[in-house]
């Protein structure tokens, strides 16, 4: 036989298994192991998908088109690579209401969801060199696509003392000529916060000078229940080009739908014009693609959705947020920078000084888990070490339930009044 | 500003504009751009996409599992990165009843259609230098994939006069020590033949000798219609370790629908001890997945199925299958060197010295979908320039229309005799 053949050299690709441990669902699945079945129901505080709650439950209209396009059986062939035209039509539509310029269809690209957004995105950034501003704390698929693409993640801060705004001395600071993109994301994922249109105007101000693309990630737009209204990124593409990512997910409650897209907002053709849209254009045709059906059902999806099913579901998120930031008062080790205003969930400070056997944010969850049945990220899943994302997004009742658990927990694992003086006097 | 900085250094990628100039879809997209309203109706010959004949409607199994999964409500939540385990045990199960052995929900890890199972095996797979073998006329988005992962691709031969049987002595000769794999596509697209156990196994311990993995392609699965029956490449799992790719895009006859799966048949559990089987997981877990509600109809729609939905369109397959034989011989320019017995496309090879006024199979293609509404492939499109890719899978009277069409076209653009007597006199 061939003398250079080794038998099996095939091996596992480490790379590979570098840039997939950065996933929120990685995490969550080893703290969820730690669950014992303690006659109580679990409550999941991790990941934004509130879907199994009946009270988050889809509007008929999306599964009623969805049903449609099915019976019609007009859906069933392969579709063009960046979607069937009547669908990209229809998201062109949808995201041109809040804009001051109307995207067509060419505008969009239909993915697997956002995450596949991501990938596409950032498979057409990806050269040698590169790199991307990412915020702190952030969106670990962002993360985890990088490092397969090669390119440098440089994170830039976002401040909670400032309504976690962009750091935007520190994007300043950490880009330079090889820096290809900013990704923000509006409403936040972990933060629970939203964006005026005067820090959008000044991120995209900053990516114009840098020269550099904004990634707008918007998957939980529209879902702002504070005092600020939802500004989409597009409405600076004519300051400089920026990229939405979108999906059904969140605000139709339908994560498992995997129906997302990518608009360029572009309106100068600066992308066009540098190449980007056809190497969009390649990636998207060597890529996976949603199925055809759930492409055609989209327009009466988008069309025929009413305000009363989103306006119910912003008083649930509104009530939940009341609920749990009330409740979270009650827990001394835990501290909320500033109440949501949008999204699904929230970062909130452990104070590990109050507690007696507590190491760092994963030994909380992990114990909170086996102890009371209830689910949430360590902060350091999302790059912040020692603080915790908790979604409030699910329903009211249960929230207060977990809230009251985590309580418990807190009280239990809480230092005695002389530990904590005598720790205070050790610290002086 | 920072000095560095050239304002709009990002651009296009050369690279991903490369590895996406094969696929057939783009082909087939440039060469329905001659297409002229002529009031006739447009015969696609061109991809293996049945689905919009009413002949080949999918089963009202798949649809009402379907429709039930969405109606249930259960199946709009987040999904594991590698399916549901109730999907992928019903895979399981499914792909067992014809292996020897038993396969578990394990083995199986749900993609995004076939082409995305593709992109996870070569991303697994990429690694610098390294090679695989694929046969030549193939399936390009093995290439277009290799090309985006850095994988070198080597072709080896499959011979036309031995019913497309892999060249095996040529294999030998184009392994090394950094090739990983060999890919196998049975039955056979683009060529309609099926493999034989004998050849199967000969295959196997071919892989097995150079310790590469078999990647068996069986997207058209038990699409077998002549004297040979489907063999699956997992039966052979115990000689070397087999990936096989599947999907419900051809069996079921809805390509839009995008549910593939991978296989590890590996009983031996090489790929476990050599880490292919974690990197796998890696790479699902920050990739793209299939709707969680297509998942949960999986079951009901493997299990479900009649036997009778299977053999109505074998039959129709068979009937096509006659008619487009039949029809070929009374078109001297075309010859198909065997009669297929599986999938739905054959390759037909086109001799050009028979032709006034085309050049190559690119401008045959583009001149008949001009003159006559026919989509065919031009062979350079999956490895065989001169060749064509005829899609039988086709409402047979449409199939009839299409072929008398070609057979006009040749008439209209056939030598003369006076002409055929001179070229064969040059040509002495």
């Amino acid at each position: 036989m061939k003398g250079g053949i080794t038998k099996w050299c095939i091996r596992g690709n480490k790379d590979l298994d570098a840039a997939s441990k950065f996933t929120v669902r990685g995490v969550l699945a080893s703290i969820m192991e730690n669950l014992r079945n303690d006659g109580r129901p679990t409550i999941p505080l991790g990941h934004g998908d509130p879907s199994s709650f009946p009270c988050f439950k889809t509007t008929p209209v999306a599964e009623d088109s969805l049903v449609d396009a099915i019976r019609s059986a007009k859906f069933n062939c392969y579709g063009p690579a960046a979607g069937i035209s009547m669908a990209r039509r229809s998201v062109a539509d949808h995201l041109s209401l809040n804009l001051p310029y109307k995207l067509s269809p060419e505008d969009i690209f239909l993915t697997v969801g956002a995450n596949h957004a991501i990938e596409v995105i950032l498979s057409v950034l990806a050269r040698p060199g590169a790199n991307i501003l990412i915020p702190r704390p952030g969106y670990p698929v962002y993360e985890a696509r990088a490092a397969f693409s090669n390119i440098e993640v440089r994170h830039f801060n976002l401040l909670p003392e400032n309504g976690w705004e962009v750091d935007l001395d520190s994007v300043e600071a950490l880009a330079d000529g090889n820096t290809v993109a900013i990704v923000i994301i509006n409403p936040g994922n972990p933060c629970g916060n939203v964006f005026t249109h005067e820090h959008l105007k000044q991120v995209a101000e900053t990516a114009k000078r840098l020269g550099i693309l904004v990634i707008a990630d918007e998957v939980y737009n529209h879902l702002c229940f504070g005092s600020k209204p939802f500004v989409p990124g597009g409405v600076f593409g004519p300051v400089t080009p920026v990229l939405t990512l979108g999906s059904l997910s969140k605000r139709w409650i339908v994560p498992g739908w995997r129906l997302g897209w990518i608009a360029i907002n572009d309106p100068n053709a600066i992308m066009q014009k540098y190449g980007l849209v056809e190497s969009i254009k390649s990636y998207i045709s060597i890529s996976a693609e949603p199925p055809t059906f759930i492409q055609g059902a989209l327009p009466q999806i988008l069309e025929k959705t009413t305000n009363g099913f989103f306006s119910n579901t912003i008083d649930i998120l509104k009530e939940a947020v009341d609920v749990f930031y009330t409740k979270l008062e009650e827990i001394p080790c835990l501290t909320c920078p500033q109440k949501p205003e949008g999204a699904m969930s929230c970062m909130v400070k452990l104070n590990l000084s109050l507690l007696e056997d507590i190491h760092d944010d994963m030994d909380f969850c992990i114990k909170l888990a086996k102890e009371e049945s209830v689910i949430v990220l360590p902060g350091a899943a999302v790059g912040l070490k020692n603080w915790l994302r908790i979604t409030f997004a699910v329903d009211p009742a249960a929230l207060e339930d977990g809230l009251e658990r985590i309580k418990a927990f807190y009280l239990r694992h809480a230092k005695k009044q002389g530990e904590l003086d005598a720790d205070q006097i050790v610290s002086v």
